[in-house]
């Protein structure tokens, strides 16, 4: 069989696991994924460790939990210390890029007290999360200095016609209502019009396009690409024809019951009230968006037949390891709630299909519990590059591609709450918005620092509704489950500055040492 | 009154809290560190966060617990990332150098990752734990270049006259016999012998006269000095006259009983069959070593006077803030063991003496539980800097030199013991050789990873004899102190890379952003 020799690791952004068709959504459509997964193995139970934007992701590229990166959210700088994707696929002498979106914030005060400049060399690479940063956009183009970001597909746009001061907003961010005004896509009210920017020219388009240019050149070279499509994230706005494929009557019903309206669990109530989480609370909004949002996965999907074209004209099927996931879903009002702070399976959880064209058999459909954490160890094993043990918290998927295995007894995923609205509104200090999430087989525990937990049994209720947190019968399994985090948590990576095998080494010198001698008479 | 714009910080190595007079040892008289203690405060319950020197070094330098610095042990690296106990005081404008012993290990692999260089510049600095170092020496120069030290002392004794390959081991830490034969201080059954090397020549006084060197050739530029004292440290070899000063008739009895060596707790068992436990257990090894170790704290404690009256001359005691403090304690034979591993009372409580020059009145003893990584914070306060709260897990000490208030409700301390002998009995893999001590104010709760507790009731069992690890009627104590444990390590200050007030100005500027509309109709 082939050996692989790169990685294609593709990631949405807020791609709910069940918005595909083959995780079976058959109004939506997703024919070039479903085929991926017929060709590698659909995990079914794969979580992110943040259902958050950037802590899922630095989660993802250092292969550490959140608490042993500290980056617990999306603007919270990422330390330099920790090697990321970068790191161990260069030493396998794979380039490293990025395309589209990883939201690494350069840890400029960690720079500089190493006398570093993250402008230049290691220092930018080190700023950029070790990536190269090939054609990087983070999906969304702020007028503020202060929120700058590389403008690299604004550059595209105003090349290719779209002229502004901010033409990202100003075209793939708004649309033309009916009487031909100016709309802002940031009003979910505005999702059902096509945004002003051509489709060949939107940001699904522009990075697969930009991903088919960066193969292509590197020809025989080895490398890692990170394709990293900002969609379907908010904002919800797409390009024509995707802003019309489906209607109202493609909509999902909504997982929530009135009961949950009435739960008072302190965090829980506080998201409800969040604004997104109101607007998508109204039936119209959900059918207003969510539309848009399954045009724009479907866009993707589209896309996704162009990259496996373009791949298969290059030769690159056959070494080539490819990776399909997301870094959270969204709730679309799945709860009451909007976006994805809260450890819901429509937002802890993901897709992940994995197609390795070195095996000559793949299972197909893996139910074992797995997290995002597990991927590099994947690339590492996929690779034939010896396991790394001294940072690395996760581990390898390889096994599970190739015959059935139990996986995790425990799934973990965290939040730092502190930069939202409930924190706010329930005065919670900015060190103590912590929630932690363990997710068993049968059971979820989410362990709030401060407020009661809460539970549900996947097994009796695997939407979610009815929160157990304060069951008086199931208090010894709530114990239980809190203990599965603490053990968790007391067995984190933390002697990081050494390896398993120089510790075993130092263990052995140390217990044969000749020139110092402790305790002898 | 005064300012304080200068640090002395001195900390001794392997000195037990109650092996000073101060303490309530009246057989070894320690006048000049009895005078420290009566002119400033005598904390009666410190606590290091690990009785090893490298992991307790590491957390006071830092700040941080041992689970947030990652040097479980004595030669695993200390992270460059972490800002020291230089960082802070540079900062402030002192000039932070160390004399003697760190044990800091350079962090090679995440210097070279950012491209640095040890022997350098910035790169030093960090290999060097943040320190200038002065005069360092680590206490112990073997021959072997794998474990080779910055070799300054020899060089010292070269110069005086000391010939030999390695002369620190030829002199300092051996002896003649009566017969006129060489003997080594690594054997016990030498300590009743004179070292070779002259007092004057000693480590210790080597320390002192490079301190007062030190702090005169600063003049009027401000600095933060750690001596950092080798001794009373193994080996126990003391110069003469002070390896005849104490005899066999001064030393205490041990605390242990007959009934503790039949205690079948696994990691205390086979700590009990490590080897300086087994020499311990012998009154008269006890009886040959302890006069000598009892001569090495009587020695330091002369050179206070030295150093004392060094200052006085240099007119620096009005400005400079004084500690006195230990990296850990010694068994010393009690609980039927030698060093200092396990967290007893004589190993992980240690002395701590603070002197305050700008307070017109302290309180001069203070029980609250405390912590050495409360000492950064304090020295924070005492130069009237702004508090840091972005690694420092430790609270300023400066309130409780002035009044008399109430401390933490549970101190905390780490060992990671997977390069001991006891380790390789038990079978234990390098990463799960992991305990935690929890101490209120009543109790001391030992967690170790897959096995049964140790639990002492300090109030009843102040000599912590009976193990109540396993005690029936102790079910709930121990989950609650247990619960304290999981608490306290949850809150570790992961958010590294942003400050407090970073983060509160986050969230304010996150729950006000115009440019990104997230979830509005």
């Amino acid at each position: 069989m082939a050996k692989v020799r790169n990685i294609l690791f593709i990631m949405c952004d807020q791609l709910r696991r069940d918005y595909l068709s083959c995780y079976g959504l058959p109004t939506l459509p997703t024919p070039h994924i479903d085929a991926l997964a017929a060709q590698g193995t659909r995990f079914t139970h794969a979580y992110v460790q943040g259902p958050v934007c950037g802590p899922s992701r630095m989660s993802t590229y250092t292969g550490r939990y959140v608490s042993s990166h500290g980056a617990t959210w999306n603007f919270v700088p990422l330390s330099i210390q920790i090697p990321t994707l970068g790191d161990y696929m260069r030493s396998a002498g794979l380039r490293t890029a990025v395309i589209g979106k990883t939201h690494v914030l350069p840890d400029l005060a960690g720079l500089q007290r190493l006398g570093l400049i993250a402008a230049e060399g290691l220092g930018q690479r080190l700023a950029e999360g070790g990536f190269d940063p090939f054609a990087r956009h983070d999906g969304i183009i702020t007028d503020s200095k202060a929120l700058h970001d590389q403008p690299v597909y604004n550059h595209y746009l105003l090349q290719n016609g779209y002229k502004g001061i901010n033409p990202w907003h100003e075209f793939a961010n708004s649309a033309l209502d009916e009487s031909g005004h100016l709309q802002s896509g940031w009003s979910m009210r505005n999702a059902h019009l096509p945004a002003r920017v051509q489709e060949s020219h939107s940001e699904t388009a522009w990075c697969t396009g930009q991903a088919l240019e960066f193969i292509q050149a590197q020809g025989e070279e080895p490398w890692c690409l990170h394709l990293s499509y900002i969609k379907p994230h908010w904002p919800y706005i797409a390009p024509a024809p995707y802003h019309q494929r489906f209607g109202a009557h493609d909509v999902k019903a909504p997982v929530r019951t009135a009961h949950e309206r009435t739960d008072t669990h302190p965090v829980y109530k506080a998201f409800r009230n969040h604004v997104e989480s109101q607007s998508f609370a109204q039936q119209n909004v959900r059918e207003r968006v969510i539309p848009t949002y399954m045009g724009l996965v479907q866009q993707i999907d589209d896309h996704m037949g162009r990259l496996m074209a373009g791949l298969k004209a290059q030769g690159r099927l056959q070494d080539t390891l490819i990776v399909f996931t997301s870094d959270h879903g969204d709730l679309l009002g799945d709860h009451w709630l909007g976006e994805k702070e809260m450890f819901y399976e429509a937002s802890a959880g993901v897709p992940l299909i994995i197609v390795d064209p070195s095996l000559s058999h793949q299972v197909g459909v893996c139910d074992a519990l797995v997290e995002t954490i597990d991927l590099i160890p994947t690339f590492i094993e996929a690779l034939g590059q010896p396991a790394q043990q001294q940072w690395l918290e996760g581990q390898s998927l390889v096994p599970f591609l190739q015959k059935t295995i139990p996986g995790k007894e425990a799934v973990f995923s965290e939040l730092d709450y502190a930069f939202y609205p409930a924190a706010k509104e329930l005065q919670v200090p900015v060190n103590d918005a912590r929630a932690t999430m363990v997710r068993t087989q049968r059971w979820k525990l989410v362990d709030y620092q401060g407020f009661e937990p809460q539970l549900f049994d996947l097994q009796e209720d695997p939407d979610e509704l009815t929160d157990l947190g304060q069951s008086p019968e199931h208090v010894n399994l709530r114990a239980d489950l809190k203990d599965l985090i603490h053990q968790w948590r007391s067995k984190l990576r933390i002697r990081t500055s050494m390896s398993d095998t120089q510790a075993e080494q130092l263990a052995a010198r140390r217990n044969a040492m000749k020139d110092i001698v402790i305790g002898q008479w």
